[in-house]
């Protein structure tokens, strides 16, 4: 009997016991012994009477953290503190632990993977990324063999709902939020999602099991989505590109990385650029497999349940053993991330300018000023006068590109009013989908 | 230091060599300890004595197979013998094995599982399915926690590049199968590519790892793509949908599936549609994870020998602990499979006739005495007096539909030139991506 002890029993708890529930026998067979949740502790009791036994449920997490019967702690309450708090004490407990909350893991990885080597247990987090989709156990077992170069995520499922929204019903960020709040898509305060937060802590994450890398979410660029207008993503259809917010991870050097969350304009026939509504996905380029896509939700209980219920039968076979497989491969190395202005990119310029004849002359001047070169330039017919210019360039880096932006907006009857990334990266611009 | 005996040195049996090479420090780290080819069982040494050591060769295989200094025989020969022997021999004497020989695993799983069990040791063969895509591992660890319901692969890289193929570049099936032979894609002799019996060994081995059926081939229906012309692929791309060469998995009670590979009609708004050229994939649909897709290469020395070092790690962990941790679930169940004529599907049909008033009406009173609703019915302009009628039906058991096909094709001045079927089966029909 393998014992767990849930801390939290919202989502993601609820949905964690209706697999553990549901299926019972199929996961009896496959761990060799039953799993049982023993104690579940929550702050009101009485909210849950009507879901579950009431004597599973405590008020006081100790029953859970240093109760001698539990094997495993499973931690989705979510948030930084009390979690910090909670997780070490279960690991200095010996209790291996299973967290759904990125935030936590984010910040604290290290502390988390050094007190569970010390105790000879483990912390498994696949369900802080991606929802349901195996990506983390993929980098870290059925990937093993690869020296991983780059990584390219679509991690926030409440915006790349929102950008395909806005696509398809054609209306804007603001009109579509409100929609994404009112079906339960997006929170009442969407900061986290929108601008990039929630993808930069799963892409710390990523980097410390990708790459080996000790970094925190103050090291990553994170751009969000609230600048992306209906007219950008139309722009961009018509040029034969999505807009997606794409955390990128790349691998410079040994311990060189670049990591950033920022919109991209991906080309229509990646595979990236077809994952839509609250679908979540990781591109993942390894030295011998090459190019790997995987797919899935992102959010909700029950794929997030999957993913927590799959780490814990993980452990299940170890404590069966009595042993502990995977810590050997936690430890974390200081590397550098390349600032945002030394990345090179492609761009995505949209401008209006008074309709003069000189105008694309003094753009494309200052552009061949500082050598970067214009891969398509369209501009839709003027109307009052005032014509829309869409510029896709060559690769730049983005300091260089910023000064000359500034330039361009400078000019007398031009103003510059978006500015996106485009592809994945100069290293894997090569896409064989 | 984990010591690998090799058997065999070609495409993939070089990828491990290179992976093991290049990646040495980081998979030391990795595993804790180095991990070393030992010996490489070869039949002609001298074809080989630039590219590798010649003391890390040898002819006789028992050199590798009963060698107490070898820890992992990784056998990468392909065919049924005399790989069959050389797998049973050393399971018998205690060693762990590796395979990236579908066939042999696809006829042979059930000894070489009890053999393992009672060795104490196991058999890994993630490189069996789908190159260096984890499918194997996601389905045994990652989705652990989910009653597998849905399998629908993309598992043979040679029709799915061929299928690209005719559709990108407009010629039909024979030109662009004498192309793929010149490029490397298809073999001198095609048979196990293009009839889908490559695809139904790689389903045969996913049924077992993700039903845990015992079955066989031959319980297998399998189609190939001979007979899809470039006129079906033009029709289809016309109606919204790629044809793709699937192996489908469907749960369909406790002990009872259907299992098929056959070409089908997906539309274009899936991501299977979208996995192009040389590309694998698989869609997994799990009771708690929802839909899951995998993709990346299927085939090639270093994705292949990616899932091949992959699992020599899994297995180094093992060795280091002197335990087992996976051969609890490698108990197999007798099942029933559905005969393809009891399974429900949409088709595709194409038809000409003799351009007269009344055939519609012949052809339409066909499908509504079978009870077999029609989709969408296109008929492009005809040419000299012979009209071409595309129809899309709705669900209809294979079944009656053959019956009432065999009744269409029997009228005056009707030939039915093809048949396709349409979808992922009736239950996934409600695609989300």
């Amino acid at each position: 009997m393998i014992n767990i002890g849930l801390i939290g029993f919202g989502n993601v708890g609820q949905g964690v016991y209706e697999i553990l529930t549901q299926n019972t026998t199929l996961l009896t067979q496959r761990v060799g012994q039953p799993i049982r949740i023993t104690k579940i502790a929550v702050r009101s009791p009485k909210k849950y009477q009507n879901l579950i036994p009431q004597d599973l449920l405590t008020t006081d997490v100790t029953d859970i953290l240093t109760n001698p019967d539990i094997d495993i702690v499973v931690e989705v309450m979510g948030g930084e503190t009390p979690a910090l708090d909670y997780i070490c004490t279960a690991l200095n407990h010996k209790k291996y632990v299973v967290t759904a909350n990125k935030e936590v893991v984010s910040k604290h990885k290290k502390t988390f993977f050094s007190l569970a080597k010390e105790n000879g247990v483990d912390i498994y987090f696949e369900a802080s990324v991606g929802g349901g989709i195996p990506i983390i156990r993929s980098l870290k077992v059925g990937l093993a063999a690869n020296r991983i170069d780059h990584i390219a995520g679509i991690l926030n499922g409440t915006t790349n709902y929102m950008l395909t929204k806005i696509e398809a019903e054609q209306q804007p960020f603001d009109i579509i939020l409100k929609k994404a709040q009112d079906a339960g898509f997006a929170e009442a305060d969407p900061t986290m999602d929108v601008d990039g937060i929630d993808a930069a802590h799963k892409l710390v994450i990523l980097a410390a099991v990708a790459f080996k890398a000790d970094v925190q979410l103050d090291d990553i660029y994170h751009e969000g989505i609230r600048h992306i207008e209906l007219a950008d993503i139309q722009h961009a259809d018509a040029l034969g590109y999505k807009i997606k917010l794409l955390a990128l991870g790349h691998r410079e050097t040994e311990t060189q990385l670049s990591l950033r969350v920022h919109p991209t304009l991906i080309p229509k026939v990646h595979l990236l650029a077809n994952i839509n509504n609250e679908f979540n996905a990781a591109y993942i380029s390894g030295n011998a497999v090459g190019e790997v896509l995987l797919s899935g939700k992102g959010a909700g209980g029950s794929p997030t349940g999957s993913a927590v219920v799959s780490d814990i039968i993980d452990i299940a076979f170890d404590i069966s053993q009595k042993m502990n497989r995977r810590n050997l491969e936690t430890e974390l190395h200081q590397v550098t991330v390349s600032p945002i202005t030394k990345t090179s990119n492609q761009y995505y310029i949209r401008l209006q300018a008074t309709d003069t004849p000189q105008i694309l002359e003094k753009i494309t001047h200052e552009l061949s000023q500082a050598s970067i070169s214009i891969q398509t330039l369209s501009q839709p017919t003027p109307q009052d006068g005032t014509a829309e210019i869409i510029i896709i360039t060559h690769q730049s880096t983005e300091g260089n590109f910023n000064a000359t932006i500034k330039k361009i907006n400078d000019l007398d009857n031009i103003s510059v009013i978006n500015t996106i990334r485009v592809g994945l990266g100069r290293k894997i611009d090569l896409i064989r989908y």
